[in-house]
């Protein structure tokens, strides 16, 4: 009678997926980012797909993690996630307040679990469509629009990886100053018929960047702009970038670290604040709401703990008057799937989201999601709608076995030595 | 493909159930109380079964959103409860902050539209997940527990309604003071295990009601017990009763109206608050939990918009810190069905849910709903787990239909008046 599906296995599989030499304020982008692909088998034949962060600290919870989920129901998503403490942690993993791999926040230990947690529940939540003839989105109580609206995300980027290095290439050029910046911009709403902007700053000294911005506000004149330097300036230098910007900016994203500066340059400036880095846990909410530190919340479902905390979340932003809209990192389709399924039932969503995936060459999908005029299209078939290329996973997973292991955990810093092996991970706040 | 079955049709049959002659600070109950029973029909043949408040005002609601049901899909809910604002409500309707007549917290349209879309939503649950193979408890992500525990409702009662009014007898006879109280008590938990007490206060000047928890608490050591005086006493008289009662509680509910007078309350006494009052719209979340005015919310899931909704509010509990549990106004099986579904997936349930089922001698269903150790065990059966009875349901419709109007509102200060002309709503504070 009970029809939710039983799980009989979950298959891991960590992969390098090629990256573009993008610029943060951390360093640069490594030739190849690891992902961790996760498929859920049940009882009646449906795999469900799921995707996070591939980084070794991820890998090393997903086997236990996974042991607790066969043999469960697919749809028994509220005892997985309260059983989920009892899986040890590695105290290591945890050290350093800020991540400096991945620019996602505080780190803790129901935050490892949560990022892991994310992709068994988006690939339960598949399966279970799959099984019962649903869509995700109608799992989530069922879409409120029937496309999603992404911003392009722009980067500083070099030309190339450098010499010697094996990467694969792409086609978007260098980006280092305004007028590459720009370029950049006019190809991202060619291609994909974006219509607002997001410039990852940090780079760069501020008027830089501050320069940067006016070009793109010149160029495309009443386009959403937004910037985000990851915390790179004291509270100071963002209340003044914020004073200079100010009408330009639909928000700036993470001027400062912490919620104390957040809330000085909040209660300065009119520009509304974004994060995905003062506010990157439930129990990070209460101080950062209070103190009104940040106007805007970009969930990333993956470090939320998936799709039904990243619904909960736009619960409680909408409670407290706070915007929401979506983080992306690096990421591949299945969550790109995952993440327009649950926009789409999000009301009150007033900000595209964001996503890195047309930096993307490569995936592990049968088929690209695609961007028409800036959204991607809601899919109604049963599941997220994607179907995994096998080959493409043994590929991307090839590449990750054959690493020496220099790859294997995200280390921008690491990658920018190579170009200059002077770099050393800035300090905060870098000005 | 889509296996979301279509709503074909919704039956809306108001009924007028037998209520006890309980005693609250605004009068007393009437003989019989108005409920709304809903059943959503789908294509595929399932009915699923809902139910809210049966007042005039739900009543002229229901039609219209009815309207807006019919041809949508049962797990297109999202949509369901974003288009409901379209639908008018009649200003006459929210007149006066409280609701006097149930106690009900602040009156606006969204909240008159929320008690209405609950039990639609909850049919749909019930008719999506019949169709499905699913209890209701595993399209909310799964039960985190097999049994909810529920507390004893306990009432300053009657022996019986007046003379002459037609009426259902019971057998619990009357309760006017700590005695009876305690002999109340005593028979709650002979019947159904509960292992906790609640005191609807508010009825005698506060030192009688202080005498009948300190008898329970000598009666029943061990056992949390609660006082709910409907908020009607003052900042300073609240104070009073706390310090009196202080550790004898589990938590003081209500005992006076409004987020600044409960903010002060909390602030003066160790006495935890909760409410049911105070907080009962996401919209007064904020003030509310900004001041800790509150530290524990009792959802309605009819007022809060239903079982998605009651999740959501358990989320933001949960995120500030604030304890969550359960509400009760006079409700028949179908809704202790859906809270005890909602309840089994709410983590951080610390405190037992208030249902004043027990009271009901009349149901809608072939079979009513028990009680062990206290307990509700939580169905697996497809859907809520329950059948509807329709000869009651037309026998109780029949009643409803045979009124002069006189208790299709319910009133409990007409009730009052009955035995009392002089009867008139106290103010507020009363003490």
């Amino acid at each position: 009678m009970h029809r939710d599906p039983t799980i009989t296995d979950v298959r891991l599989t960590p992969v390098l997926v090629a990256d573009p030499p993008l610029l943060n304020t951390q360093g640069v982008h490594q030739p190849y980012t690891p992902r961790l692909i996760v498929e859920v088998v049940t009882a009646d034949g449906t795999t469900g797909l799921g995707e996070t962060y591939g980084d070794t600290r991820y890998l090393e919870l997903a086997g236990p993690l996974a042991d607790r989920l066969r043999g469960r129901r697919a749809g028994d998503l509220n005892r997985l996630f309260a059983e989920a403490g009892q899986v040890a942690v590695d105290a290591s993993r945890l050290s350093g307040r800020v991540d400096t791999g991945g620019l996602r926040g505080a780190r803790s230990a129901d935050k490892l679990r949560l990022s892991v947690l994310s992709a068994f529940e988006v690939a339960c939540l598949d399966a279970l469509g799959k099984s019962l003839g649903l869509p995700v989105h109608a799992l989530l109580g069922g879409k409120l629009r029937d496309t999603v609206e992404f911003s392009a995300y722009l980067f500083y980027k070099y030309a190339a990886h450098p010499d010697g290095v094996p990467a694969e290439k792409d086609d978007w050029g260098a980006a280092l100053d305004p007028a590459g910046v720009v370029e950049q911009a006019r190809r991202f709403k060619e291609r994909y018929g974006f219509t607002s902007f997001k410039l990852k700053g940090g780079v760069f000294p501020p008027d830089e960047e501050i320069a940067a911005v006016r070009a793109l506000a010149a160029a495309f004149p009443g386009h959403p702009l937004r910037l985000d330097p990851n915390g790179a300036w004291s509270v100071e230098t963002s209340v003044r970038v914020a004073g200079e910007l100010g009408g330009l900016l639909e928000y700036l994203e993470d001027p400062t670290l912490g919620t104390p500066g957040m809330a000085e340059v909040a209660a300065r400036t009119g520009v509304p604040l974004a994060t995905n880095m003062c506010v990157t846990t439930f129990a990070e909410i209460r101080e950062a709401f209070t103190r009104n530190a940040v106007q805007v919340v970009l969930s990333d479902h993956h470090y939320w703990g998936g799709l039904r905390h990243t619904r909960q979340l736009a619960a409680i932003c909408r409670a407290f008057g706070v915007g929401v809209s979506m983080h992306s990192n690096t990421h591949l389709g299945i969550s790109l799937a995952a993440m327009t399924h649950v926009a789409a039932t999000v009301p009150d969503l007033h900000h595209a989201c964001d996503s890195h995936y047309p930096w993307q060459s490569e995936d592990v999908l049968t088929e690209r999601l695609g961007f028409d005029g800036g959204t991607v299209r809601v899919s109604d078939a049963p599941g997220l709608g994607v179907e995994l290329d096998r080959e493409r996973l043994a590929f991307l997973h090839r590449r990750w076995l054959d690493d020496d292991g220099s790859l294997r955990d995200r280390d921008d810093a690491a990658a920018m030595r190579i170009t200059d092996p002077e770099w050393v991970t800035p300090p905060v706040p870098r000005w």
